[in-house]
């Protein structure tokens, strides 16, 4: 196990009709926010006109920027940046899922920084740690974990790239978490938050650190309740207690915790951010097709740790003698679970060709290998392109 | 799942050397501190020396205050009290085990009240959330968690009453843990911690509140955990990987993250206070003594969660035709599991006998009645005592 530091102070406030307490638990923090939300959806639901209500009863003064799209345009936390610089904003409120909250960190980082606020996403890690306004949530997709995450992924609309950026100071002070608000989820978004959570984990279990049989437990647990828990959701969009602890999953498989003393992988995040950023395809469906082919190509790196997930994770009940067999098995259920859950396994299913394999195995590799279970260069990338094409 | 809300700030420093620094992490905090510690085996071990360099570099003033003693007395509290009010210490950093930590904290409360501080932990829970100084800690026994928790319990050596107090304000700013320190821990008070940090998980494993199973995947993945890692411990003391896994799942069974949204039990912890306030027994030693026989005395209160725990966490592989055998087999499972890491499984053995049950009982349920998977009276407590006598 490696050293590492941990902390994390996100107050989580969970469970039915926490939503109502926004106004209350804002006001701790700031006087005047921006509310910054996604589509239409929010206010169809009366989640708007709920939070609306209580920052007015707690006196709390806001403006608004709405709009957030999936994939999070650069575009749209410009303005939010110069929204908040005019009008004197303390903190941001995201109500929403991680698009909305990673361009509220981007916007909160933005107004901090003297500068591009596109060159703390697009520095290589090199800033790290900007400041930034206080950010708030209200979550209203359990997926990407940005409601105590330091992370925020955008995309840059003109050059294509979408890229993450990392800052203890953009970890949510506050993120409110009521499963009931998502009963109106449509069920293909369920399943990419589905996907995601469990990507979070599988990023963080593929490792080369020895001796880190704690966390491997906890994250196999992490795996087997999303795997079972998802499809549920399939037969009941209103099954408040498999919401519950997938919302609560959601959490926990990404506010660090569980990847402590471990080298974590994040290569097939890397690969699918090419794909969601050129095709505008949703992150977990993306992802539902390139881990099943990233698995195949990397394997052998580290049969035994395979073998552990297949036997641990998808209960795969054949002879040692044969690790092969039992890794193509594994595979198989999880190639199943996602389609069980309705996501595509494949590129041609969502007519994505091989086009653009060279150029965007070449905009993942750009600065650097990517991952570390086993560090992929270009033509590595282009051959796991190829294996999720059909 | 019940509602929750959680908020663990303590910033986590885990790794081989990392109690060197301890002196650049106090400095962000305070000038002026009380190091408080336990016996001679800081000292013996090099980590005292250690520490005051590391304070003395930083420029960091300290007054000390050694001997806490296990199961920590009111009377060393007082006495820290006076200490700090004298000198306007602005922080205690506790170096040693649970009895330490939660000295200080009970040190760091008294402090900002302003009357006598067992009223703090006498009180039945009517004071919560009582202000204290900052607390810090160089953990040297994973055992209690109290590296990360809001909680502390002191034994009042006048009254043998020992009991608990609960305050967000006494959850360390920082924890520092490094898993060699533990290499020269007697193995019995190896044992010791490792019963500890098993029965915190089952405290938190058996509860009535429904529709948690990712918690209780996240519980079962611990306890299969402590239970395959202790035993390495007995025959390999200087193992870092075994003690670096030990290590952080004492402290992450014990943060409140894996108990969220559910009901918790704690009557074992109750009962067992009383036996080492009385017979100043091993805590961990007490609860090895109490949890078999809390088991024996309850489970027929929710049938299906034992055959969950024997199966998933004992790997019981019987006919679930017969349910009792079942429960038998995983409860003689844990009887050896504690036995193999040397500790007793009766009072008998520690000869202890019947005639203090009655007074122990009386006490332990003067207030209310204790647990909540089963909500035990004295007289139930009574029949657990006798059911742990041989």
């Amino acid at each position: 196990m490696r050293n590492f530091e941990y902390y994390s102070p996100t107050k989580i406030i969970f469970g039915k009709d926490t939503h109502k307490q926004v106004g209350e638990e804002v006001k701790k923090y700031a006087n005047k926010i921006l509310l910054h939300y996604g589509g239409g959806s929010v206010k169809k639901s009366g989640l708007y006109d709920q939070v609306v209500n209580s920052l007015n009863e707690a006196g709390v003064e806001f403006i608004e920027l709405g709009g957030v799209q999936s994939n999070p345009k650069l575009g749209l936390v410009y303005k939010g940046i110069e929204l908040c610089k005019e009008n004197n904003i303390e903190l941001i409120l995201a109500v929403g899922g991680g698009s909305v909250i990673d361009s509220a960190k981007g916007i909160g980082m933005g107004v901090k920084y003297d500068g591009d606020v596109w060159d703390i996403y697009n520095s290589h890690k090199t800033i790290r740690d900007q400041p930034s306004l206080p950010i708030a949530t209200i979550l209203t997709i359990p997926a990407a974990g940005s409601e105590t995450s330091p992370n925020t992924v955008l995309t840059n609309e003109k050059t294509l790239i979408k890229t993450g950026a990392m800052s203890k100071y953009v970890r949510p002070v506050f993120s409110i978490m009521n499963p009931e608000l998502c009963y109106t989820l449509p069920k293909y978004q369920m399943a990419c938050g589905v996907s995601d959570m469990l990507a979070h984990t599988m990023e963080r279990y593929f490792t080369n650190t020895e001796a880190v049989d704690y966390s491997d437990r906890l994250l196999e647990a992490s795996m087997k309740s999303i795997i079972n828990m998802g499809p549920k959701l399939v037969y009941n969009m209103q099954d408040y207690d498999t919401w519950a602890n997938i919302m609560w999953a959601g959490s926990m498989v990404h506010n660090g915790i569980l990847g402590m003393g471990r080298e974590e992988d994040w290569a097939s995040h890397d690969i699918e951010h090419q794909l969601s950023a050129v095709y505008n395809i949703a992150h977990g469906a993306g992802l539902s097709i390139v881990f099943p082919a990233w698995m195949k190509y990397v394997y052998k790196q580290n049969i035994n740790k395979f073998i552990q997930f297949a036997v641990k994770v998808w209960d795969v009940d054949l002879s040692y003698e044969n690790p092969e067999a039992i890794i193509s098995e594994c595979i198989l259920r999880a190639e199943s679970f996602y389609k069980k859950i309705g996501l595509p396994i494949r590129l041609s299913e969502i007519d994505i060709d091989g086009t653009e394999f060279k150029a965007m195995a070449k905009r993942v590799t750009e600065f650097s290998t990517v991952g570390n279970f086993k560090k992929l260069e270009e033509e590595d990338i282009v051959q796991i392109y190829k294996l999720a094409l059909k």
